[in-house]
């Protein structure tokens, strides 16, 4: 609990006067009053997060923290369990849908065992795959808490360290994740943290739920919401009793990058409902996210909007692995260029009337 | 005239075989259904241009013309003229914002003079401009033709033959503009296009007119039509009569690029008026058309709508050059590594049920 509550208290809003700053200089360039629309509006998020006028986002480093769910024994997903472990194998292996586009995107990965029901450590995994393993899965939500408070806070604490770890060598972190049946706790999360009691008007078909089966994974979350009774204003306690380990891990990811001012670029439904937990905890972590993607799990704008935020593509992505957010790095190199190689109007010697 | 018959002739529709051959691989791969959304729509769009499964999309190039309109005369920009030349030095020295982003994306610039009001034969060009000089401006098309049908044709050659020149050394094709005033012949082709006499429900800012300016430039672009009276049917007298001369060069890129079956990105509004001419040419080429970013200019929604197209990006640009295309190159990288790098649910061990 230290070291959360230490790494909490180092989290400050971003800087106005970067903000400010970097507006100055855009309207100094060679185009029209913000021509360039939200690139520009990234930018200054950048210089608030970073508060270098360079915005430095060369190296970029997904985090991709994968957990199993006791709550997907109820039958809320169509996947069995096992697909999480073979799915992290895919993962290091270099198949999977992230490592494709972090190719492509100059984004690094870095896979976290948060609680992978199974045994990850085969010669595949070795050297490769981070250990923070807190059980194999959590325990089923619909019956009574998904972990223990303890098991919450090392979740969150976890991500925390992986970041310290990897702060020296990133300028922007990312979220990922792979849990069969974590739309449930993050469609849990969500009821919760929007004041709602109905999970039916969030819940979604995640890896491929039938439509006709929809109604019954609202029951389950809603009766793991009658059943634990999460107090909405405390983050920890809503991620142990309707949570998931790699949500929990996210969480601190998030906190982690704030705290080191590091912009960190959430995912898609799984990783923003991580990005609540930490804008509850600290809600000036809001100012160090960026929303990567509008997932299209039906509870996703309502996410957003409680962020605050609008997502940089709207492509009908539902994957999560943080592909989303490794899809939208491009932008942020892009927004980074903008403010370090286009010309001034003076240097350019470009004439402007009535432009600003 | 010759060239531009034989170009149009060459172009085909795109392959349905390879495009459901890619639909079928995409099925395979280690991701629930479709869950990558647009990106696995545009792969298909790939297949279906290249006839190659493995997406070719490495050598990108953007083709940015530039030219100047006499309609500018009649103050419907904010701006003088002589922006466009001292933009096209800009381009030429790498200060502006398409050299920014064409740069973090990998896209080669190919800036051309089609038509710029202005000595353009100086050291700082020498080597680095192609010279497609029609004219120094169109005549202001507020008073009759912008061009003749002669110089419409031969501005629509022009971008045939860059194409052809790159074209050895090109995957991808995208279009820049460049023109003080091109909002105007871009709205007046768009009315026309969309079967209105009212040029006032598109008309836009371009690069900052203010809002009470708004009615009398659309004052203008109708008194365009109403002198002119070109037939909608005839892309050739629709450009010839309020078109400009880096439009009718940017859809000759367009035409060529469907002609050697490569994929063509289109910039934003006045980038999608050339594809509208394109498509009135050759239904076929809409084939080979990737819409990038959604303008901010009112009327690209209508333009996205005629082409039964829906752009990549909505990030609320407005500045062309080309940089909403080259910002989107990125996800043609994905959809590209996607297609080759992902393993299939059997060489992954990954087993799935009633995941299709």
């Amino acid at each position: 609990m230290d070291l959360l509550r230490r790494i909490c208290g180092e989290i400050t809003p971003g800087s106005q006067e970067h903000r400010a700053r970097a507006r100055e200089h855009i309207r100094q360039l060679t185009m029209p009053d913000w021509a360039l629309g939200r690139l520009l509006d990234l930018a200054v998020d950048l210089a608030g997060m970073t508060r270098d006028l360079s915005l430095p986002v060369a190296r970029k480093m997904v985090v991709l923290m994968a957990a199993d769910h006791g709550i997907a024994r109820q039958g809320v997903s169509p996947q069995s369990s096992e697909i999480t472990r073979q799915m992290v194998l895919n993962f290091l292996r270099g198949g999977a849908g992230i490592n494709a586009i972090a190719g492509v995107t100059g984004t690094g990965i870095t896979v976290v065992d948060m609680g992978v029901d199974g045994d990850l450590s085969v010669p595949a995994a070795a050297g490769k795959l981070a250990d923070c393993k807190i059980a194999r899965g959590t325990a089923d939500f619909s019956l009574g808490p998904a972990m223990t408070r303890e098991q919450a806070v090392r979740s969150v604490e976890s991500g925390m360290r992986i970041v310290q770890d990897l702060a020296p060598r990133t300028d922007v972190f990312a979220t990922g994740e792979m849990g069969i049946g974590n739309t449930s706790p993050a469609t849990a999360i969500l009821t919760l943290l929007a004041g709602e009691t109905d999970p039916g008007k969030f819940v979604g078909p995640g890896a491929g739920l039938p439509p006709e089966k929809l109604a019954f994974k609202a029951a389950v979350i809603r009766r793991g919401l009658e059943v634990n009774r999460p107090d909405p204003a405390d983050a920890l306690d809503v991620l142990a009793k309707v949570g998931g380990f790699e949500i929990g891990g996210l969480a601190g990811v998030i906190l982690g990058a704030a705290a080191c001012r590091k912009p960190v670029v959430i995912d898609g439904f799984i990783s923003t409902s991580a990005a609540l937990l930490a804008a509850l905890m600290v809600p000036a972590s809001e100012d160090y996210m960026i929303l990567a993607h509008g997932s299209a799990e039906p509870g996703y704008g309502t996410m957003a909007g409680l962020l605050g935020k609008k997502p940089l593509l709207e492509l009908g992505m539902r994957l999560g692995e943080g592909t989303g957010a490794a899809l939208a790095m491009p932008l942020l190199d892009a927004a980074s260029a903008v403010m370090n190689k286009m010309a001034t109007f003076s240097s350019a010697g470009v004439s402007v009337k009535g432009i600003r």
